[in-house]
């Protein structure tokens, strides 16, 4: 169970525009559904001090934090590095990995491979039943690589461990703009201070001008907050609701 | 003229997984094109503390940095607060902005359009020939909207300002995996030390395995490091290159 969550995505080929990071999109939509409130998402090179101070600040500040790319036996893989580092830990070659590697590779093994095995001193492994490969914990970060296919798998593999209380959404769709529905919003907000209210307008849609998301994990409260809103809203104004 | 740069996503929705950024893969990109190095991408939750601080570290660390989100008429618009926070600065509305919003909506004009006008004490405008709607610049920190259609406009009318010198780009891509071909970008990190060398392994691609990227802002070096790379790689071992 994890109530906060921060996700760190390193690699230059985000940064430079070559790749298109989805990993975080998937894990903020994961993470939404478990019911834990992801706090910050962190995009920076490959560099080893960057890496570990980021990790570092993120691993004190919310209670889960995932780590995207730069895991894997070439040059630019620097997360194990860089996580060892932000830590004052030195990176040592897990027994269980190096075994793990040379029952599957045999006498293909090479120096590139076992980096493979290394980690952060410290870290535990979490197996993993899907891909036969283990994931890499180390305090309440989970290190995960950046091919989108095997995070994915390693995501589902991990994630009932961090299952809280849901969040409870309505949706209000209007014909009317933000500047002539604001007040409703304000006041919605001064009568429910802990609710979730979100407003996006949206370009160039037939069917409604702004979406109003409004949430919270008490579900009763959600409701009445969403009745009060629907009869606060200019008349006319609502085209649909969710 | 800009050397670096970070960008900064404000926005519950990207990071209650309901919308995905696009906003900052497309500055990624055309930041790139400019020959601008992105350090770094924030996506931050809408809450004034974070907001000051995120962006009074960027603006402090990068030559220029890029907000997205948070401005427009409602409650949950509170980026121009935030960053006016987080420089110790009050909240005024700017004299030309205002004008232009009267001139534009005349009677309909109220409390919430108003809050557009809303500027951190000190901001400049910077003309919009597009939009009609100047972009707000504060020190170097360009405050976009969210809205991808409008953020795009707003990101090319300013773009020419921020021009550097190109990077030159080689692509290799290889049938054999990272593991074999580590020793060779090893060797070519060591003989070229101010390379971006990147290696990125694709799942599920008739085609190659390994996709490496050779980049330096010097054409010549870049070159000469492609040609080592290539003599470097296992015989065979190259699909095609770019």
């Amino acid at each position: 169970m994890a109530r906060t969550a921060g996700i760190v995505v390193i690699g230059n080929e985000i940064l430079s525009g070559k790749v298109t990071d989805t990993n975080s999109p998937f894990m903020a939509s994961e993470l939404r559904a478990l019911g834990v409130e992801l706090r910050r998402i962190a995009t920076i090179p490959d560099e080893l001090d960057v890496i570990g101070d980021t990790v570092r600040e993120f691993s004190g500040a919310f209670d889960v934090v995932f780590t995207s790319g730069g895991v894997g036996p070439t040059h630019d893989d620097v997360t194990i590095e860089g996580i060892a580092r932000g830590f004052d830990r030195p990176v040592i070659r897990h027994p269980e990995l190096e075994a793990g590697l040379r029952r599957y590779l045999g006498d293909r093994l090479n120096a590139a491979h076992l980096k493979m095995a290394e980690v952060p001193e410290g870290a535990e492994l979490v197996p993993d039943s899907s891909l036969g490969f283990p994931t890499v914990l180390f305090g309440n970060v989970y290190i995960l690589p950046g091919i989108p296919e095997i995070l994915h798998k390693k995501f589902e593999s991990i994630r009932a461990r961090f299952r809280d209380a849901p969040w409870h959404l309505h949706v209000i769709y209007t014909s009317q703009g933000e500047s002539t529905i604001a007040d409703s919003l304000n006041q919605v907000v001064s009568e429910f201070p802990d609710l979730m209210l979100g407003s996006y307008p949206k370009i160039g849609d037939a069917e409604y001008l702004v979406k109003l998301t409004i949430e919270s994990k008490d579900e009763a409260y959600a409701r009445r907050a969403f009745d009060r809103l629907v009869a606060l809203l200019p008349a006319g104004s609502v085209v649909r609701t969710e």
